[in-house]
């Protein structure tokens, strides 16, 4: 057994392997890709995979909330982009032997987060298998008012805002992330994001992702970073860098003019710099990179 | 434990719960989804899930198989909707420590089908489970020359011909099946098919979807279904109906003229009929009903 890669060690080996797709619009490495159909239309798509003892505990949990944060957390990708949900796709592995109670189930989770943020089923395929509940689902959605947003587009300069407080969510809150959907076509509406992303890994380890792709680096004031109420009270910080699955919304964009209210509650947490001034920290005692600690999907 | 469903049971569970996507064109139940994005624009989008031990054997296949084989059956529902490949997604769940060198495999697997094909990789999303490898794809195309071809749209009187022999495949062709996309083009180009589908889950299975989409019976003749030459001596017809894994196309068609050749090799294996009428096997016997005893993903 060779060395586990990282997550982003795997975007990157695919990345190698493939050219652009003709249509494509971001390349590997965003939270969606944006692809041309057509003479005039444009679709958004991604893929989000979720596995019972990884993403959440299916036994605990029961099916219905694995299937409600299946899809939610695939719409906070269409979120990320600014875009609006069209449809999605289940891919299903079920625990052999296939249980009917536990797929109708899931069936209703997703059908609940389906009504409430408008994305309908498309079709999909399940299986049993020796292993763990898995749900794969691919998200479909149609460009917002801004067009194709992405990790790509901040610039030396913009504020970093986030659209909620970070932290704590494994006490509960990630089985319920609200995919910040609404916040985002209106963030757009206002043609404010220059990039944007959503936080699924942890400000720590996503923000690094958002800084590759637009080439910059960034400052983040700790004693601006919003903490959520679900923190306890030791090492506040840490969980609000590092804890993962908030599902709040990084967005880079120019600062506001004084006295201006965003269209939807920001929270700024820093700057964009140069690329060569690194990812750092600002605290009291100084200014140190910032570690990425957050959640490594494929760490063991 | 309730019953286990079948895979067909699945699907109406979750077509029962989800209202029809605004831009959705076809529904639940056909090999994709065909989906309105803007003005002008229709992208074709289907999910295929595999699962070591199930559709594969990684440790006798290796990695790079397993992606050739995953990349293939998602084109091969495109091939069936006549479509064109834009390019896919990925969702995989490597097993516990995630090794590098089998995502590399896999990786190099399914750039060798994506070239092959012309179906290059939109992104994906990666984890590690404790459990199988699951490979989940979702690939997109645009519409072919007649656009959205779909399960629904065969007619009684239709001649139903496949694109090549069946049965056998487990003797090892299952690893690496030749998604029809050429020969569905080809078809749809000299305006051919009425309805189409691919065959994954043995004729016996899939024929019977064909015809509950297109409201019609039918009746194959067992004389004319072409055999897989890896079909052993016994039994052949029944492997033909029943082994699944084929991933020929199964086309309803108007009767060609007398004379004429198809664009591509057909093999006429029966007739379209009234819904009335059934789905029967017609020998030397007489008639009797086709048991769909193909390969359910949902069965222990």
């Amino acid at each position: 057994v060779s060395p586990a890669p990282s997550e982003d060690e795997w975007i990157e080996a695919i990345a190698g392997r493939f050219e652009r797709a003709p249509g494509a619009l971001l390349g590997i490495g965003h939270d969606t890709e944006a692809l041309r159909v057509g003479e005039e239309g444009t679709c958004i798509v991604s893929t989000d995979v979720l596995v019972d003892g990884r993403h959440f505990d299916l036994a605990a949990c029961g099916g219905r909330a694995a299937g409600r944060k299946a899809l939610a957390v695939n719409l906070s990708d269409l979120a990320a982009a600014a875009s609006r949900p069209l449809g999605f796709l289940v891919g299903a592995v079920l625990p052999r032997p296939a249980d009917r109670a536990l797929f109708e189930a899931l069936a209703d989770g997703m059908a609940e987060t389906a009504r409430r943020y408008g994305c309908p089923c498309l079709g999909g395929d399940t299986n049993a298998g020796d292993g763990p509940l898995v749900l794969a689902i691919t998200v479909v959605g149609a460009p917002g008012p801004m067009g194709v947003v992405s990790r790509k587009g901040a610039r030396p300069g913009d504020v970093l805002s986030v659209t909620g407080p970070l932290g704590g969510s494994r006490r509960g809150r990630h089985l319920d992330p609200v995919p910040r959907i609404a916040e985002a076509l209106a963030l757009a509406e206002a043609r404010l994001p220059h990039a944007m992303m959503d936080l699924s890994d942890g400000l720590s380890r996503d923000l690094p992702r958002l800084c590759a792709m637009s080439g910059v680096g960034a400052r983040i004031d700790a004693a601006l970073v919003p903490v959520h109420e679900d923190v306890g009270a030791e090492e506040r910080l840490a969980h609000a860098l590092h804890d993962g699955e908030d599902y709040e919304l990084l967005v880079a964009h120019a600062p506001l003019a004084p006295g201006a209210a965003p269209p939807v509650p920001l929270w700024p947490v820093g700057r964009v710099t140069a690329a060569a001034d690194g990812i750092v920290l600002a605290t009291g005692e100084g200014e140190a990179p910032i570690e990425p600690r957050g959640w490594d999907h494929l760490a063991d």
